[in-house]
C-alpha cells in the first residue's frame, strides 16, 4: 500500500499518510465534537463513514464516534480499533469505495478545530532519558555522580495533574509562583522567570486493569493504544524551591500540552528499534526481549513575536533508556490500576549532542549559555508571546508516519 | 434543633445527628447506586425523597440523585446543596412531614453497601502538619533542622493517583515493590515490609475553575463542598528508595481509602477554631483572617485477626499548620484549574504527644519502638490481615457531627 494508491491526494511529505491513520476529536462551525482520522490535509469524519456502512462487518456501536472523547472507542479494544484503522486504509485505496461518493466524509483540517482526544483520568510522568537525567544531575548535583542511586534500577516516575492537560493551540499564561533568590532566606511572589518546555512523548492507555492487577513487560503493549507529542511545561525557578521532599507541583501543573492526533501503536510498529543496553542488569520484572524502542525524530522550534521560527532542538524517542513496556510494568507492579485514557509521559527526551537536548534548561545550561534565534534575539528560557512548537515523525522504506505538532503560545502572566 | 425533635430515632452518640446530614452513594440488593443522606443508623434515600416532592421549592433536576456519584449534585452549587440539607433537617423535625408517611424513604445502613461518593478527577496530597513534618525530618534528616527551608513558606503538596482511591470496606493487598537494604548497592523485589497508614482528612472540591483562574484565600471556602476521613496507605521501604528526586509514586498509589459520607462545610461550621500562629509571616497571597481550622477529634485503631481492636492514636484536625483555604489558594496561584470532585488530602495529621502521631512510622519511631496491642502482639508497621480503622467527629454544645469510619483490611501480598 502506498500513498499513490490512495484516491485522495496526500502530499509526499505529509505526516498523515495512508500508513498512519491517527485518531482525534474535531469540531467544525456546523458540527459538534466527534471522532475523525487525519489523512493528508483532510479529516475523515468517522460518524459519516460509519453511517455509510464501512464498519458494518464489525460488532460495535458507532455511537462511540459521536462522543466528545475517544475513551469509549478505545475501550472497545484493539480487536475493533485496529480493524477500524485497516478498514479505512482499505477504503482509501479502493477506487470503488463508498467513501469516494459522499463529499461530507471529509473536512479540511484548516476548517476544523481539534480538541483533547481523550479524557485523561490520571497522568503520570516518567524521567526515562538518561541524557536528560545526567544533564540535570550534572548541573544541580555532582557531575561525577550525576545519576541518583535508584535511576538505573527504577523507571522513576511521579504523578502529574490531569486537569491542566490541554490540546495544541490553547495558549498558556506565564505562571505566578513562589521563588527564592540565591543566598537569601525569604521567598518572593511573582511571575516565574524560568518558564521552560520539556520535549516529551506520551502514551495513552487502551485497556484498563483492576486494583491489585499487574501488567507484565511482555504484555504491556496490549495496554497501550497510541502516542502523542507532549510539551510538559515547567517553571524551573518555582520547581527549585518547592520540590523537596515530595516532588514538582505548581512548577508543572499550570499546563501540559499534547498534540491532537493519537498515532496508534499499529502505525508505529514498523519503526521499532533496539534500546540502549541497560547496565547494571535490571530486576527480573523489568527484563524485556526484542525491540521495544521506537525511532521517532523529534524537533522543537520557537516562534517569536517577529513571526520567525527557529529550531532549537533535534532529538529522537529512540534515546529512551527505559521503554514504555518497562514503565507500565513498573507502574502496576504494586497493583496500581490503570484506566483507558490515562496518559504516561516519557520525561524530557534529550539526545547526546548539545543540539538534541529537550529543554531550555539543558540547551542554555541553566541559563548560562543563551541560544541565538533567527530574529537576532536570545533566549535562556521562554519569553512572553513565544510559541513553542514540537513536531515528530518516523520515516523508513518510503513510509512516513507523523504526529503533526503541539504548538502553544506563552502569554504574559496574569497579575 | 435537637435530635430529640427529630421524629426518627437517633442514638445520642450517633455521628449522623440532625446537625450533620452528610451525603453519600449507596446501593441495596434491589436498588442500583444512588444518593442518600446518613441519619442515625438509617440512610434517607434522596431519590424517593425528591419523588415525594420535598425539594419542589428548588430549581434543579432531581435526576442528579440517580447518578453513581455525587459530582452532578455537588456541581449544582451551594445555593442548592445547602438548601437540600436544611430541607431534610426541616422535614426530619416536622412531625407532619411527608417523609414520615412512606417507609421506602429509609434504608437501614446495615442493609446497604456504600460506594465512592464522588468521581475524583485529580487528587492532591498536602503535607501540612508541622508535627508530622518535624517528626519525619527528625528521623531521616537532622533533628536540629527537621523542617526543610520551604516548609513554613509553602503548603507543600504533590499529586497523587486518583484511580486507586477506594471506599471504606474495600480490602487492599500488601504491595510488591523495589526496596534496598541498608548498606547494599542492589535493590531487591518483594512484598513491602513497612506498610503504614497515614491518618488524614480530605476535602472535596465543590466548584470548578478554568485554567488560568486563581482562588483567593478569602473565597476558598466557596470552592469546598465537604470533608471525608482519609487513610493514605504508604509503603515506607518502597518510598525511601524511589522518592528522589520526584517524590513518592508506587509507595502511595496502591491504595488510598476514604470514608463514604461527605460531611458538608455547613455542618462543620460550628466547629471552627483558630489555627497555630504562622511564623515567619506568610506571603500576602497566603494570609488569612479569622478561624480557619476545625476541631475534629480523630482516632486510629488496629483490629487484628484475633478480632480485638486497639486504639493506637488520638489526634485532631485542629493541629494543621496550613489550613484548607491556604492550601487551595496556593494550589491555584499558578492558574491550575480544579474540578468538582477533586480531592485534596491534608497530609498525615500528628499532634504533639506521642500517642497522637498519625502514622506507624512516627508511633514506632521508624520501627524502633514496637506498639503493644490488646491481643498481646506487637506492631512496628501493619501486619497481614490487620484492619485499620479511622474515626472522627466534632462535638460542642450538645451537637455531634461525625464522619463514621474508614476501615480497610490489609491482605497478604499477591506474589
Amino acid at each position: 500500500m502506498t500513498n499513490t494508491n490512495c484516491w485522495i491526494s496526500i502530499s509526499e511529505n505529509s505526516d498523515f499518510s495512508i500508513h498512519n491513520i491517527p485518531f482525534g476529536i474535531f469540531s467544525t462551525k456546523n458540527n459538534a465534537s466527534k471522532a475523525g482520522i487525519a489523512i493528508g490535509d483532510q479529516i475523515l469524519d468517522l460518524v459519516v463513514a460509519s453511517e455509510l456502512g464501512v464498519f458494518n462487518s464489525l460488532d460495535f456501536n458507532p455511537h462511540v464516534f459521536k462522543s466528545k472523547t475517544l475513551n469509549d472507542f478505545i475501550a472497545l479494544g484493539k480487536e475493533i480499533t485496529s480493524r477500524v484503522r485497516t478498514i479505512i486504509q482499505e477504503e482509501l485505496t479502493n477506487a470503488d469505495s463508498i467513501l469516494k461518493k459522499d463529499s461530507s466524509v471529509f473536512v479540511n483540517q484548516k476548517d476544523a478545530q481539534m480538541h483533547l482526544p481523550v479524557f485523561v483520568g490520571d497522568y503520570t510522568d516518567f524521567y526515562s532519558s538518561i541524557e536528560h537525567a545526567t544533564n540535570v544531575g550534572t548541573m544541580f548535583r555532582d557531575p561525577n555522580n550525576a545519576l541518583l542511586p535508584n535511576w538505573k534500577h527504577i523507571p522513576v516516575g511521579y504523578h502529574g495533574r490531569a486537569s491542566s492537560i490541554i490540546v495544541s493551540g490553547v495558549d498558556v499564561h506565564r505562571p505566578m509562583g513562589q521563588t527564592i533568590a540565591p543566598d537569601v532566606k525569604e521567598p518572593t511572589y511573582g511571575p516565574s522567570n524560568r518558564v521552560d518546555f520539556e520535549l516529551e512523548m506520551a502514551y495513552i492507555i487502551g485497556k484498563k486493569t483492576s486494583l491489585g492487577d499487574t501488567v507484565k513487560v511482555e504484555n504491556a503493549e496490549e495496554y497501550i493504544f497510541g502516542k502523542v507529542l507532549f510539551n510538559d511545561w515547567s517553571a524551573r525557578d518555582i520547581q527549585k524551591w518547592e520540590y523537596v521532599p515530595l516532588g514538582p507541583f505548581l512548577a508543572k501543573n499550570f499546563a501540559s500540552s499534547i498534540s491532537p492526533w493519537i498515532v496508534t501503536m499499529d502505525a508505529l510498529e514498523p519503526f521499532k528499534v533496539s534500546g540502549p543496553e541497560q547496565t547494571p542488569k535490571v530486576l527480573p520484572y523489568l527484563e524485556y526481549k526484542g525491540e521495544r524502542n521506537y525511532d521517532i525524530g523529534l524537533q522543537v522550534a520557537i516562534k517569536t513575536e517577529s513571526g520567525q521560527e527557529s529550531v532549537v532542538s533535534n532529538s529522537n524517542f529512540k534515546y529512551m533508556y527505559w521503554n514504555m513496556a518497562q514503565q507500565l510494568a513498573h507502574h502496576t507492579m504494586n497493583g496500581c490500576n490503570i484506566n483507558v485514557g490515562d496518559m504516561m509521559g516519557s520525561g524530557t527526551i534529550s539526545g547526546k549532542s548539545k543540539d538534541s537536548y529537550g529543554s531550555m534548561l539543558e540547551l542554555s545550561w541553566a541559563g548560562k549559555n543563551p541560544i541565538l534565534l533567527k530574529d537576532g534575539t536570545q533566549r535562556t528560557f521562554i519569553a512572553d508571546n513565544d510559541t513553542v512548537i514540537m513536531r515528530g515523525f518516523c520515516q523508513k522504506d518510503g513510509k512516513k508516519v507523523g504526529f503533526g505538532e503541539v504548538k502553544t503560545k506563552l502569554l504574559p502572566a496574569k497579575q
